[in-house]
Order: C-alpha cells, then structure tokens, then sequence
C-alpha cells in the first residue's frame, strides 16, 4: 500500500529512501534481505532498495503481542488503533504517514482480526497452554501476549508467561513494556539458569552454533561456574530492581556435577534469589518440576509486589537508553551516532518521545558485544540507530546489526523431508 | 532451494541466469515483478535478477490441478513424482536440473499434501461443489483439479466441471492435456455466451475494464450479434471437433432483446450445436437454469464420446503447436522466434518432447492478437519463446506477454475495508 | 545532469523512466550495458535502471557529423542550438525536457568546441584526409562530418566522403539527412562491391565472425556471383534513384577469377552503373586506384545532379518510414508495434514530425531480417519502436535490436599489450 | 579485464563479492557511487553490486605518483611491475588475484605510459612548477609524483614539493611512504597556517561550506589563536619527530590583526619552529613570499638531516597503525573491527605485512573525529576496515567513511557555462 501510493502520484509526498515499513514472508530466504525491486518499465512500479523480513520480526507481530482491552471488542479496537499509528513512511518534509495516513489499517486490521484469538494447546501432559504471538527479542519485546496473559488469569490460579531472549533483554522489556501495556505486574519471577551456560560465561570455551561443545566444558568444574556466576548474580538483580522476588530453575542435564550444581545455588542465593530448584521437566515431565513449581507459588504467595518501572515515560529518550545501559546492562555511559541523533531529535519534535524503548542488541551477552562475558562493567554502550515502532508503542535503538531474515545452510532440513511408500510424512525430526 | 544450491558452492552447476522457478506469494505487488535479489553482500546471497508471481501462476499450481491416482495414496505419490520431475533450472551445459536434484520435491510434498484435498462448497442454493486448484489460464491450463472431478464423479449423476479462459484456450486444454492426464472424457460440453460480448466480437465497440460499457452496445442490433456471431461458430466447431455434443448456455442480461436472443440461437444451431438455453442463474438462482439442465442432460444421454485428441504426443513440438494455431485459432502457419527454435530443440534433445502443448496467449482474441475480433483467419501465429512445465506435464509456448503478478490500482479495495464501531468486517464488497 | 535535476528536487518534473540520454563511455564493458544506478541511499541519488553506450552511439556524435555554419563561429552556434534541442527526457505530461531546459547546452557547447576542428591525417602515400566524426551507422547516420567536407572542397577538386553501412543505410541516410542539412549534393557515387560478398548473398555459405571463411567461397563459382547480384543490382538502382551516376569498385582479392568480375560488371552495367573498375588499392597503393579514380572523375564531370530526395519533410512519419522501406529495402508494407504508434503520436505533437527518418535496422541484409539476402521482397518491415533524436535532427525508427555498448571476447587483446625490455610497446596489431 | 574473466568461465575461480578494482570516470555523479552492473540477461555480463570513483581515488593514481627509476626506462619498468602487482579479486579460497594474473598490467602500462611524463607549467610570474599525479589524500598518500621531484631536483637549487591534506595526513605520508619509495628526505619543512583556521581549532565557530565565516571569527582574538594553536603545535611537534626543520608560513588575510599573528609566531616557537614568516603571495605575488623564501634557505642551509621513519616496515600491521595513531594522532590506544582483524590476518599471510600504512581518515581533525578540534588526545583510534593497496605500495586502513565519488549540487557551475556571441567560453569562473 505504501509503494503504491508512492507509485500513483504519490498524493502524500512519500520520500522513497525513508519507507520504513518492509515486505514480510516466513520463508528463510538470504537472498530476500537486499533487494532492487520495481525494475523493468513503469509497468512494475519503481525502483527502490527495499527487502523481506520474517513475521515475527514485523512491527505486526509487536502490535499483536501488546494489544489488549476489557473485552474482545475492546482489543479489536486497540488492534486497530494501533495498526493505524503504524509509521510506514516520512514525507519529503520529514513528517512521519502512517497506517491511516495511507488507508490501509482497516484492511490489515480484517487481516489479523483471527490472530487476536489466542492458540489453546496441551502439553504432553495435557496441561494447557496458551501458543500466542512470537515478536523477535532482538528487535521487539520478545514476551507472549498479553492477551494470553489475560485469559490465562481468568481461567487459572497461577499463570506462567515467558519472555525471552535473556533477562536483560526480555525481562526488562517485560516489566517496562508489556506490563506497562497490560497493566498487570507479577507476583514472581523464575529465572531458568544452566551449569553449562555459567561456565561458558567465564568466556574460556569456544562454542560455536552446529557444532559439539567442547568436551573441556562438561568436565566438573564449580569454580568456573562460581567464574561465569557474575552473569547469574547481575541477572538477579535486575530483576531484584524491579520488586519482584525471584526463584532460580536450574535446567539440569545429565553431566552437571553436585558441587557445580551446589555453586549455582550458592551464587543465586547470595544475590538475592529467594531459593533455587533443580528442574528435570525435560527428562522427567511434571514431575520433574514439582520442587521448582513450590518455590514458585511459595514466592508468588510470600507478598505483593507492584509496579517499580526502570524510569518514567517522560523521560527523554536518551535518559531512558541511559538507564537501561547503565542500571540494566552494567554500562559506564552511552554513545550516540550522529544518526542516532538526528533521529531522537526527529522523534521527540513528533511527538514520540514518550515511548517506553526497546532495546535492539545481542543476546549473547549483557553488553552489545557478544564478546563481553560475565557481567562487563566500564565500557560504552554505542547506538548506531534508533527506530520507532509506534504502532507497538516503543522506541527501538539498535546497538548492533541485527538479522531479520534467516539463510539456509548447506544442507537444509528440508532436503530429508519427504514421504515414504505409505504416504507418511518422514524427515521432520 | 535453488539458489541455495547455487550459493553453497554450487555443485549441480546451475547457470544463475537460467534459473526457470520464479518465488511466489499472494499479494497484488507489481513491485514485485521484477527485482534485483542477493544484493548487500556475500552474507546475503549472490545477486541475479528474479520475482515473484502470485500462486496460480506456480507450476505448483498446475501440478495440484494434474495430479490423479487410483487412490488417494497413489495419488499424493503422483505429486510426489510430479513435484521431483520440475525443472528448476539449467546447468551450464544446458543439462536440465530438477527439484529432485536438489532435494526439494520431497518438502514440497509435505507442504502441499493437504491441498490435495479438494474444498466441499456449498451453493446459496446448498448444492454441493468443489473448489479446488486454480492454475492460470492464460500460462496454464485453467481447469479445476482432477481429483475433484474424481471425486464427484463417485457421488453425483452428474458433473460439471469448469475450464475457464475461451474455449479456445480452455476447453482445447481440458481435452488435449486434462482429458489425456485423468483418462476421463465428457458426455457434452456446455459454451456459455453473452450477447454482449458476441456484440463486441464485432471490434465495433471500445470496451475498456474498469469503465461503464459503451451505451450504444447496449441498444438492440441483432445484425452485430450475427456478425460477431463468427466466434461463437468457430468455437462450437472447435469443441464439436473433439466429438462431444455442445449446449450454448446464453448467460442472459436485462437489456438484451428477443430479437438478439434469436440470433444467438439461430447462429448455436447452424454452427452444429444441440441447442442453446437461456440462462438466467444470475437473477433466479438455480430456477433459471432448469432449462439449460435439462438440455444438457438431454446432450450427454444422447450417446457414446470418446477421446478424438487434436494431436498425438509423438508429434513434434512445433507440428502440435502448428495444430493447435491452424485448426483451433484458425491461423494459417506458425513463426517461431530463434529463442523458441532453439528452446524447442533444447527440449526435445533432453526428452519433454512427447509433452501436449498448454498455449500462452490471450484470451481476448482467437488469435495472438487482442484487436483481432470474430474469428480471424489468414495470419501467421508467432511463438516468442517456449517454456517447459515438466512437472505439470506440458510445453507452453508463448505467444505473447503474460502478465503473472497483477498489481494495485490508484485506489484499491483495501482502502474501504476496515471494522465499524461493533466490530463488523465492513467495506468487502 | 538530467539525474541531478531530478535528484535536486525534480523542478522539471523529470519522469525517470522516460530519460533518455544514456551515459557514454569508450570502453568495451558488456557489464554496464544495462545497470541499476543511484542505489546504496539518498546520499547517493535515487534508484533508476540505465546504462552505458560508447560514444559513437551517443546523440553528441550524430550532432558535431551534422554541425555545420557558413563559417566556424556559425557552426559553432549551430553546435549550440543543436546540443540546446536535444531531448534528454519527458516529464511526468509527456513534454520533451531539453538540454537547455536543463541548462546543460552551454556546458556541453563548450567541452565539445575543440572537436568541432576536423583531424587532417594523411596517408601513407601523404594523399591529405579527414577523419572527423564516427555515428554509428545502425543507430545514427553513418556518415563523415559536413564540416569535414565543407573544408576538404574549398581545398580540393575532387572530395570523396564516406557513407558506411551498407548503401541502403549509408547513401540513403547520406542523401535524406546529411545532404539535406549541408545543402550539397554529390556529382558521382562510388559503390564498393567484392566478389565474396555477392557470392554470400546468394545465402548458401554460413559466415560466422571471428571464424576462417568456409573454402567453398572462395572457388570459382561465377553462377553464385550472379545469384547473389540481385543485392547489388537492388543498392546500385537505389542510389540511381536519387540521381547519381554510379561506378562500382570491385575491391579485388587474390583469389577472384576473371569470369567472377566479369559477372560483376555485367551485373552492375545491367543495373544502370557507369562502369565497374577493378581497385587493387589495398595491394597497390594509389597506382591499384587509378583506374578507378578516372572513371569517377569522368562520372562526376558527366554532367548536373540535382537534389532528388525519396520523400519530402512534410510527409508524415509513418509515410516517410513507408518510402524508405519500400523503395529502398523492398518491403511490401511496414507495421508499428503498439509501442511506435504511440511514440509516432507523441513526436507528431510535439513538432517533431517534419524531421527526416534515421533508419536502426541491421547491415546484414536489405530487409530488417539478417537471414533474408539478396534483394528480399514481398515482406513487412516491423518497426517495434521510434525514438527522435531531436538535437542532431532526426527521427530513428528501430527494426530489431541494436548493441551500443560493444564486449570483450574470453581472450582480449588487451591481454598481449605490454612493454619490451626496452620500453617499447608490443602486441598493439 | 576483472569481470571479463569472471565472466568467460571465471578460470582465476575470482571470488565475485570481493573484486576489489572499481570503474574510474572523471565525473561528478554522485549516481554511480553504488550500482548493480550486469542486468538484463547473460549477454549483458552477471549482475554484481560495483560503482565508479573519480580517477584521483584509484589505486592507478596512487602507482603514477609512487613510480620512480634511475632513468625513464627504469621508471615505466617501475610503473609496470607496480601495475602487476595491483590486487584486483581474491579467488574464492582467499588468494590475491594480481592485475598480471588477468593479463590487464601490460595494457594498463601502455594506456599510462606518457602519463608518467611530468606537466611543466608556469605561474603568473613564469616561474617554472611541475604539475604532477593528484592521489586522494584521504584514501592514498596526497603528494606529488617522485618523478616530478627527481626532474625538478636536476634543474633547480631548491625544489619545493607539496603534501597534501593537513601535516597530520600529507607530511607523515610523504615521510613514510613517499621518502620511502623515492630515497629522498627534505632539508626543511614549510608549514602554512591561517589565523582564522587556528581560531576554528577551538571548536567554538560553526563553519560550513559554502557559506561565509561567522563574523566573530574575524574579530581580534588573540587568546582564540592561543588554544587553537594547540593544533599547530602538536603539528609542529610531530613533524619535528621526524628530524626536520620546520618554518612555520602565516598565509595572512586583510583582517588577521598584529596581536593574532603574534600569537601564531609565539605558538610556532615555543613548540620548536625555526621561525614563522608572514606570506602575502596571494595578494603581492612573489615579492610577498620573500621572507618566508629567505627563512626556508636558511632552514635548509642549517645542516644535513637524515631519514628517520616513525616505524620500522617490518613491524607488524597492528604496530605500525597504532604508532602512527598514538605518536602523531594523539590517542591513547587503536580498536580494530572484526573485519579490520580479519583482514589484517590474511594481508599479513599474503605477504603484505611489511607495506608501510597509509591512513584513510577525515583532515577536519588530528583524530577520526571531525568534532574533536585542537590537539585531542586520550580517545581511542577506531579501524573499521583494512585494504591493501599493493601496487601503490601501501595498506590502508580506514577510520571513518570516505567519499570517492563527488555529486553535483542543486546549481551546478555547469548550468552557467556557454558561448556567448562571438563564440568566447563564459562562466568558467
């Protein structure tokens, strides 16, 4: 709709280089990322610079995991408001067209009026789960929806929800964000942690995505995960910041060792965790949760908690990538690119500089380099860009590049799909 | 798939430029018709010119609508080979490549194999009625699925099954390429017509889409029904040349006069059909067409059909080719370009040879020619190029520009679709 | 500067899919034939797909070979209005965009001044000889420049000019468009003939470039002399339909035999030549011309010609490119594709319809169709579109698909240019 | 010569994406800098993302201004041999890709061949000046050809040579890349400075091109000239390090006061100058530099100075960058970007580790930032990418983003050029 109003006559004004808004398809697809399209005549359009995203990684997927109402109208209504605060493209002026600007938020709201209805599943122990909304943690917030959230609390005593992408990013988010959406606030938080994962957190082994971790890794060793710890212990009290009492799930495997074990709980502990428990729901099912699951209302019962956010929305926007940087991610101070710059400024003149943000950065560690492990301290947190999901609610800065589009390998998965004699479907797994 | 291959250090030796899938995707984006891919660096690919259709314009689609089996094993196992025989690309020695070279027909299977199934309709009238499969009709053979026709044959005295874009184009293709695939042959064939649009057979009219219809078109003229009548004659000719008895359906509008209507039926029967009904299915529902039923059944009681093909498969490509313009299109001989010269060598040296033909050409014309009303006779039908649908089970030849990914207009429906204050999908028609 | 006008704010209304000036580069890059330009962000313009020629196609060419003036400061000013007329775009209307609406006229006056001055070069026997000036014969008018020959005749008796590309490109391009700008008209025609070359028109030998000619060509074979005379009869009563006196020069090889240019000259006598003479020149030097030069000197000194043009300017463009392609080529009638009649339209609008025609067709045979030797007859020449060259004064209608921008081979030449021990330059020829 | 060879079976394995040669063209479009090349099918080329530089920003440039010999033969063989080694592609498996392993070195020499004879021109006053080779001196070393030194060194008692770009950039180089390549060192330095700019070094006046000073910058100030001498000195400094005598020239305008032009000699000597001399050549021609003439003959008369480099060549890449950062930029420490790393690595495998460097980075500033004014210090010097100009002779690693390409403004001079009636260029200035 938007290359289209460009395309005939372009009434708004429409500046090619500054359509924010991309094509998305679910496929994984390398070569959709960059991409010249319009060529070949007039007939096909213009030529611009433009590419596909993933759905999860669209500003829809955003919208839809923060919309919610009193009733089903109600969030519909909200769906399609917000749908139409959607920034698609700025004029040659600057001024930010929206959604509504170029008449295309009703059309999407009919398109995504079923997505609204969560996805009701049971896990293999015929537990219910709710299956709903998947925003990329990297460049979105990265949480369930809330709308799930919602129905889940009228149907249930207690109600997990995940967010994702580690606790500094989804937990944050989760809090400042979502809930400041929702205006629900939790009563608990469990922070899953491996052994495996403090010890590669000491940044002494090598692991590479696809290939075996090191064998050095899995030998018995507490000391490196007391080492690696400092990543738990900052975690910890992240979370801690926000009011919230926290309970550790250890994510056991079959390697981990007493004593390493032993120094997870230790390190959990001393940064104000209220206990941790060993969880074996992946070798064991429920039952393998049952000690994590009465730590958890144990928790939850202990008292209330409420609504302590990281800062205030009036805040400007650079105040509040401060805070972040700094009180979250263990920064010193924050560098702003003079695109980054231009950028806030554009956003605060619109009227957008009350958004909560939402951080773009890796996962692979607490910094934006993936190469700080543990819990860095004295370094600058850099951002390169900053963008607006308005219709989401958030302002996004990007301290990194991030991949909005996944490749293929060499030998995809798909190649041993296929059926066998009798028709079955083989080679998913 | 294939450009994966291409880029993962290319081992089948595909030549990048004579790659033949196109991507496909269900939106109205001319944007999209032609467009620069794998820009941006090697993490993204490798650039080459490409883009996308919409999913009826997929050899997929074909395939879907071909597929046909004993059973519904056989028949997802006919997709299967279907699917592994599509030549996705050219190595450079000119060599064929398939999905199955590439391990791609075996997901593609997994992925289609619902869509196997054809979708139960209902009428408002609650007649049952299948739609499924909707391959192009002017690119492929626009007909409805086999397996639809299969399955209604096992519950219904009767079917009636679609082949849609001009007999010409249509019916020549049920016959020559979904008859000989299903083993299936009609009882009769039903031709529907308007007396507008014999009118307008006339090229005395400028009938523009998107436009009112012209008034003078309107105002009674039995003398352009019968001299625009000439393409209904060529057309019963052309269908009664295949052996089955043909019913003219006149489709009837408000406006159209006794004295036209006449002429319709007068010209029906000189051109050998059984008779002509008037249908007026449109205002009164199934009531309207209680007469053209019964003619019909009347014309598929009335005896035996058997197969009478326009051209055996061992012909040559160019003799069927020769066939179809000459004898159908009523052309007096056939150009080929030195592009469709050599693609016709190109595939009869690797074995598609046998193929029956599925023409590209457009179908507002007997002929190639859009400006060439009546039934035209005495001109020369060029081939610009030929293109090889061997997992759909057909060589096309191309005569003609065709149009695979349609585009928006200055102001799309889009724009009026939206929700009203209780909720209501509103502005869909 | 016709992209910087659109980049700046496009006060012209610049349509970039109608520019029409091509950037000029004189190398041999197939690679920048066809390019996408201003991509990578606004910095670096906006996207448009354009390309590049080598000079001699460029419209700049085609102006300084029909630059002409009473005296140098009148051409140079007529250099100016030309450059001033060039049509470098339309905009969004459909009105022309001129080199002076863009305001690049001056400049280019002024880059080009300096090759307005013909190169006097010289001979090897120190005979003086201009060389000014090189359009490309397929695209623009072929031929040597006006000035060039306005100077040679104040200094000398006798002024040959060439007119490449075959004489029903060449002279009728040379009598139509330049004798018509330069007010001269000639008193003899040289028409340059050899005896392979009528041999391969009778169409039985394959003659590939870069490949030995195949022997059977060069055996005695007067009868293929006189079958593949029909072309040269054709060209020599084409340029005796302008009124010229015509004397062929057989340019001999080695291996012609005497009953071989017999057969030549009989054609040509029966043609309505003067005379055929032998040229050794490339063997002899100016001695092998002598006999030659005699007889052009007696034609030229036979007696007045005066200005006989094929059609007047006023006729409109459709009659003008039906007088040359069946007077000249032997057409029996010319169709438009959709695409020319609208473009034929527009210039007709514009003004531009009284402008001479600029034939871009193939060297290859009479007709627009390589494969058709001798003197075809009995076809339609198809004009698929109409381009105007406005600066240099002329309309160029295109039947088939000229190359501007040349390619290099898989071994270069460049690949045995370098330097000796010495410092000389080696591999050059 | 590059893309040929990809092209013709790609026999060098050149690895597509890491072609490292760009087409050069001596135009101002800013259209060209990014370009996909190779579209519209094979006979065109393969597509591939490229761009044109200006001819200064090639590496050919850099070669013609870096060749030197005993004689002229030595020299063209020093030419050609530079040539050769140029690196056009990696193949696919990292190996450098030579201009001779394409074939292109020799042609290239015999294309550059009388470009290596120096320009002899003349000022107003007839003094005779070599205008000679013009490398960027952002990307490459910003001096002026050796050969043109080595000639002038025969004819003249004192030859001065200029180096380009702030001393920072251009004196360093000339050091340590250009006395390198040519066995010569200089008897003394001429540093020019304004009152104006050193006032600008403060950072407190906001100048932009193209618009006039701020007034205030042209009030007296001494104390500004004061703390942006500290600019001056720490060129003076670095410049000293190097063991030659520096005089420092006051480039004086009408509106530099008595007070600030003793600041600027008080600056001057107090960090090491030998004298500061006030010119007034722009205004009073040679007369006004007979100060600063007689002040550099003494400086070069003073005594013998002898090459004393920064680095050693074979100090690894990483030293020889981070000394040049450190001892003449000022920062604290050097950071190197994953690529920077990587491809320091494979420079260093190639052989090429013991180039000297040649920094690419801004002229507004000592350090990589344009804002960091006077004499900064204790920041860290930021290497995003390294290259390898291998012929020119130097690694060049970039601190920043160059721009190699120039764009036209909104009014480009050109639209004021033209002829006016009697034929005079006007507009040029």
């Amino acid at each position: 709709m938007t290359d289209n109003s460009w395309y005939h006559g372009n009434p708004l004004d429409i500046d090619p280089e500054r359509i924010q808004i991309r094509r998305v398809i679910d496929v994984n697809d390398r070569f959709l990322r960059d991409i010249t399209i319009g060529q070949g005549g007039k007939a096909n359009g213009q030529p611009r610079q433009a590419g596909f995203d993933i759905v999860a990684a669209s500003e829809l997927m955003a919208i839809l995991a923060l919309a919610a109402g009193r009733d089903s109208l109600d969030a519909l209504k909200n769906l399609r408001a917000r749908l139409g605060r959607m920034v698609v493209a700025f004029d040659r002026q600057g001024t930010p067209i929206t959604a509504d600007d170029i008449k295309a938020a009703g059309a999407a709201t009919v398109i995504m009026r079923e997505t609204l209805k969560p996805n009701l599943m049971q896990t293999i122990e015929n537990t219910p789960a709710f299956i709903h909304a998947g925003p990329f943690g990297n460049i979105a917030h990265g949480n369930s929806s809330i709308l799930a959230d919602q129905i889940a609390l009228r149907v249930a005593d207690y109600v997990v929800t995940e967010s994702g992408f580690g606790a500094d990013m989804g937990a944050e988010k989760f809090f400042n964000i979502k809930c400041r959406a929702s205006g629900l606030w939790p009563a608990a938080a469990v922070m899953v942690a491996t052994v495996r994962a403090l010890k590669s957190q000491t940044g002494k082994y090598k692991i590479t995505p696809g290939k075996p971790l090191p064998p050095e890794l899995l030998a018995e060793n507490p000391d490196d995960v007391y080492a690696g710890g400092a990543n738990l212990s900052k975690q910890i009290a992240n979370v801690r910041r926000f009011g919230v009492p926290v309970v550790v799930a250890l994510n056991a495997f079959p390697d981990d060792k007493p004593s390493e074990i032993a120094a997870v709980r230790a390190i959990a502990k001393a940064a104000g965790a209220v206990d941790m428990a060993v969880s074996t729901v992946f070798a064991d099912g429920g039952q393998g949760g049952l000690e994590l699951a009465r730590m958890v209302i144990a928790a939850a019962d202990t008292g209330h908690t409420s609504p302590a956010f990281l800062y205030p929305l009036e805040a400007s926007i650079k105040q509040k990538i401060h805070a972040i940087a700094t009180e979250i991610y263990g920064a010193d101070d924050v560098s702003f690119s003079e695109q980054a710059e231009q950028q806030i400024s554009t956003y605060e003149a619109k009227g957008f500089g009350n958004l909560p943000i939402c951080m773009a950065k890796t996962h692979l560690s607490l910094s934006h380099d993936p190469a700080l492990k543990g819990a860095p301290s004295g370094y600058t947190f850099p951002i390169r860009e900053v963008r607006a999901s308005v219709g989401a609610g958030f302002i996004y800065p990007l301290a990194g590049t991030m991949m909005t589009m996944p490749g293929l390998g060499a030998t995809p998965s798909a190649q041993s799909i296929d059926i066998d004699a009798d028709g079955n479907t083989i080679g998913l797994f």
